[in-house]
């Protein structure tokens, strides 16, 4: 309350800030920063608490741009409260190898808590945020140190409130009861194709109303500052429901073109910007300016949020002599380091042990790791008891009040949510002190596609449990057989594919998920059991790749990966025994990590002067880079049991053995290099 | 009204069929057909015109079971009803090769109208079954001659109200006001983690009612058959809304498990099937019985649907002598035959025309030909400017009383919604009188991978306009930049994806995608201009890949597709200019079409002896296919303007000379085979 004109002019500055510098790229959006300012200065300025120069503070209230292409809004506030956002950084904004791209991206730039700008992640990564608050706060405060009690705010607007990723996490949230989740919904009526009327006519507060959200309606959010900040405040009091808060702006507020779509993604044009920065006060002859009042204002905030943090830091001193276990396990995980000899709990196999899908050997890892690494946080979308993603002892984290589940509850029923799933593991991952896992058949991780890129992209640390991870899965048919999939997560940047053949292949595949601090893993599992191998192990298949049949003289390697690698060892019997062939056989669990090896080893693997056949049931796009021919599916799958269905398509020791004699035959006369070999490095 | 012991009989008898399927099968889901078969009943025999005997006919009216894991439930009424599907085909569900797969498969079984299982999509497809609707009957009706008036029926469950897709769709279908769609929400509280309160807590019907939804509430939808039909009737009346009518029922309904998760993917248990047969009254030591009066009361409806058609028929007849044209137009769309001579209109380019984007050319492709196909309906996920998916004069397809568009209108404004989009448009094409295009930027199809997938497998016609399709899109940055798409869409099956380079390719990808009557396509699209090539036609291009610089004794050929191509040229030149090296250069518009292609004609284009390299400024997964070097970018873009962003990854003449040169020295010395020739065919 009692704002001056001073407020105004912070507002007018962060409104400014926008249209120069989108003028200067020429390309962006003015008109989201123009309409939110207002709400922008109230929030960060009245209620939000951060230190500018720890932009890593664990309690720090969180702030997230869903409608990421309005980033100059983002980008001036960094800048203006003294985050390492210089002017400078402002001008270069959208250019290369600037901390200011198009959208924002949480590697990139310091204050940027997740990448977003595909519409709809951001507010799924922030009920994930909320998530990861609500949970931490429960394990670590104790009586006298609420240590952990931090808010998330949410910007989003009409693109955001469209998109169904959004709409399951504000379901979500709603169960949740996430009270301390605050969304401001930019209610322009503006989206790209112009008013939202030709698309988006419902009701959006009475649709969060349907999911227990609080909603509060803001009607003239370019002005009325004082009802942005009651509604901010009666949102904060509301603690057992996240609240949204609809803010009636006028995007690209001060442009002639205010209120239309011409505003949203294009620059303003010179006569515009002039008459902007005349209505507003601001000489026209400048560009990129900032009032010191304005900076003054800001610096004493941003001062007081440096103080907080420094009581923070005192009272988690504190806290360490009288909770030293909790102090420890806290402490440990904002190092991102994992517990001392975590690894030790990682279940082995020998070859006598019983056949067991991989699906059930990622849950004795889970049964067996969970009370070792206490950041882990499990969960499934819907299936549970297909996924085998919850340990026996776990609690669901549940709002107490339920009856079913406790906010220190490490298991998460997301509901039938993919995608929200995924997107919201994104935010939980982001916020410093757990590790997501979530489970889903590997076909319906497509539907988190949108989420998984940004996984990768923004560098985090989700673990997605991928079961049913193929034609194995038999009777559902070929709605549910993945075909593509693996070939799609291969060939995104930045992510661990992985398809254990065993037991010690799936604690593998456990150890470099846990491990990759800075990368997210798929991990496609079976429904059906699979053998022991004899060759495996957890440090070999850390490799990525490595041999389980090794045979001096071969004339052909078989490369493979799951549940086709000990049908292979079969054919290489079946090959020696019924033709006198004499072959090697492969696992390669993981490509990205095998990839990684040095050349040598993976030459060792496989070797020049051996043709190598590829054998996955799956399309065969991808394997050329390890094989010289491949045996795939490249078409859908069929429903009915599943050593049928491998039969139909002759993914057998027979099938593939004709596939093998096929390549000897092929490349009989001809040299034969290792598809490891290649004439040039790729940019990386 | 006045049901009587027949109809329960009939409801016993689809509970008893789906409970002896899934035993017999020992596999699928029981519960929901126990739990629906009333509804289902009341619907099919009191309420859906259909003709089993004809299941094409264009007027029946439609039901979806999005909840497609229920498929027992839609086999059962199949069968009863005298669709082709056996008593046998029912004892061989979920079996290899039968037309009863573990979910329903619209091209696999008569009577099936869409494919659905992964949750959420059956619903968001009958959106597009009902635009479809009402589009064709604004375009066809006329006085005396209600030719289009179907109803399409849907049911749903939790999972599919979870689902994000499913809540665009039901946005947006609020939003156009499709009176014709009537959806029932079987809410039984139960998901396969059991209770629904544990992950799913919303007021369903507030939702709905949210997005300008009418609203029932069936409270006993066991057993309150007047109830049922009330609310179905009461939601027929409303005609400017979509209903949807919450039933609540009890899972596996008659099973001693019923209400509990026990009986959602489970077949019951042998003492448990005695227990229901006997308490519904048939024969425990008997399964897969059909009492006679179930067959003639099911026989009865059947006969009135096909005298219904033959009434249709009749009028339809009569519609010929008053309109001609209309009557000409209609029967057409329904032989799935496009208008004689359409393909005369698509543009054609010759090397002197300017340079433009692809974007822009699709445009000039829509501008020319949607006045000859008029079953072309485009649209746009909220990018139309963008995407540049709307010819000129075009109408949006809107409710009149909006007075921004007409039922006929040919331009669908599908909102922020790409997912439900793409539904949809499986729908829409499901119908048989219309062809969906709809727009996005590349990266977002990603957010609809689980429809394109629907898409492919349901061999549907289907056009996705996906533009801004590489780094070539420059400041909007790495969160809008593809880099795995095209692999991804590539190694799904049965669709066509383009990559066209330059207009006569536009117009080739086009007149590929209108006449691929059972497959849907991609278009990958420009942002940025592209120069017209030298050697394109349209011909040519059609053939999926085709020289575009021919050299004899060339030392290296140069694969590549859209954007990369004209740089790939002048790479050439460069090559020739600076070192003496004489280079081919081949265009790959689309994988799938070259595959199609003899193998003759697939070496002429990558001859044996000349080492292939690829260029795509996106990853090189895939291409190994076509290639024996492949330069792409396997890791994430940059913003900036894209000029620079091509230099930074060195997609320039300089950079491909560079690796060509690699390529020749690497091969040479070494024998070059053509990557055309293969030891052994794929299963296809």
């Amino acid at each position: 309350m009692g704002y001056t004109d001073v407020d105004q002019l912070a507002i007018n500055t962060i409104r400014l800030l926008a249209v120069d510098a989108t003028a200067k790229a020429n390309s962006g959006h003015p008109g989201a920063p123009m309409g939110m300012a207002p709400v922008a200065h109230v929030l960060f300025n009245k209620f939000m608490t951060f230190n500018p120069k720890n932009p890593k503070w664990v309690n720090r209230d969180r702030f997230v741009l869903s409608n990421g292409h309005g980033c100059m809004l983002q980008y001036a506030l960094l800048h203006l409260f003294g985050y390492a956002v210089s002017l400078d950084d402002l001008k270069n904004f959208r250019q290369l190898d600037s901390i200011t791209p198009g959208h924002p991206e949480s590697h990139d730039t310091p204050g940027i808590e997740v990448t977003t700008g595909p519409l709809g992640q951001g507010f799924a990564n922030a009920v994930g945020l909320a998530i990861a608050q609500a949970h931490t706060g429960a394990l670590f405060n104790k009586p006298g140190f609420d240590l952990i009690n931090n808010h998330t705010y949410v910007f989003f607007g009409d693109g955001c409130a469209m998109e169904g990723v959004a709409s399951e996490a504000a379901s979500m949230a709603g169960h949740l009861k996430l009270g301390n989740l605050i969304c401001i919904y930019d209610d322009n009526h503006i989206s790209i194709d112009g008013d939202t009327k030709c698309a988006f006519t419902e009701d959006v507060m009475a649709r969060f109303e349907s999911y227990g959200w609080h909603t509060e309606w803001v009607k003239d959010g370019d002005n009325d500052l004082e009802a942005i900040e009651a509604a901010i405040r009666r949102a904060k009091e509301v603690t057992d429901k996240p609240s949204v808060i609809k803010l009636t702006t006028t995007i690209g507020y001060g442009s002639k073109l205010q209120g239309t779509g011409g505003v949203h993604g294009n620059p303003l044009k010179a006569d515009d910007i002039e008459g902007v920065k005349k209505r507003f006060g601001f000489d026209p002859a400048q560009s990129f300016v900032v009032p010191q009042q304005v900076y003054d204002m800001y610096n004493q905030h941003a001062a007081e949020g440096a103080a907080a943090e420094q009581k923070w830091n005192d009272l988690f001193a504190k806290y360490a002599s009288e909770y030293k276990a909790e102090h420890a396990d806290l402490a440990r995980r904002l190092a991102g380091k994992l517990p001392e000899g975590w690894e030790k709990s990682l279940p082995t196999y020998k070859p006598s042990d019983p056949a067991i899908a991989t699906r059930k050997l990622s849950e004795a890892v889970l049964e067996k790791v969970h009370s070792v690494v206490p950041e882990l946080l499990s969960g499934s979308a819907d299936l549970t008891g297909s996924n085998n993603t919850r340990w026996k002892n776990a609690v669901d984290f549940q709002p107490p009040e339920y009856g079913i589940g406790e906010w220190s509850g490490r298991y998460l029923r997301y509901g039938v949510r993919e995608h929200a799933m995924a997107a919201a593991m994104n935010g939980l991952a982001a916020y410093g002190t757990v590790i997501p896992a979530g489970g889903t058949f590997l076909n319906f991780v497509s539907y988190a596609a949108g989420a998984v890129r940004l996984s990768a992209l923004s560098r985090v640390r989700t673990i997605h449990v991928a079961t049913h991870d193929s034609i194995g899965l038999g009777e559902d048919g070929p709605t549910h057989q993945p075909i593509e999939t693996l070939a799609h997560f291969r060939a995104l940047p930045n992510v661990m594919v992985w398809r254990p053949a065993d037991g010690n292949e799936t604690s593998a595949a456990y150890y470099s998920a846990l491990t990759s601090q800075h990368t997210p893993s798929i991990l496609a599992l079976t429904r059906q059991n699979l053998p022991q191998l004899e060759e495996s192990t957890i440090e070999r298949a850390l490799r990525g790749g490595y041999p389980v049949v090794e045979a001096p003289g071969a004339a052909v390697t078989i490369v493979s990966t799951g549940s086709e690698v000990s049908i292979c060892i079969d054919a290489a019997t079946y090959l020696k025994e019924k033709h006198g062939i004499v072959a090697r056989v492969v696992s390669i669990p993981c490509f990205e990590v095998f990839d990684a090896q040095d050349k040598e080893y993976r030459l060792s693997v496989l070797p020049d002067g051996i043709p190598v056949l590829s054998v996955e049931a799956l399309t065969t796009m991808g394997w050329e880079r390890y094989s010289h021919e491949q045996f795939g599916l490249n078409r859908f799958g069929a429903s009915g049991p599943y050593k049928k269905v491998y039969e139909r398509f002759e993914f057998t020791p027979e099938g593939i053995s004709k596939r093998a004699i096929s390549t000897i035959e092929f490349y009989k006369g001809h040299s034969v290099r290792s598809p490891v070999n290649r004439a040039f490095q790729q940019i990386l």
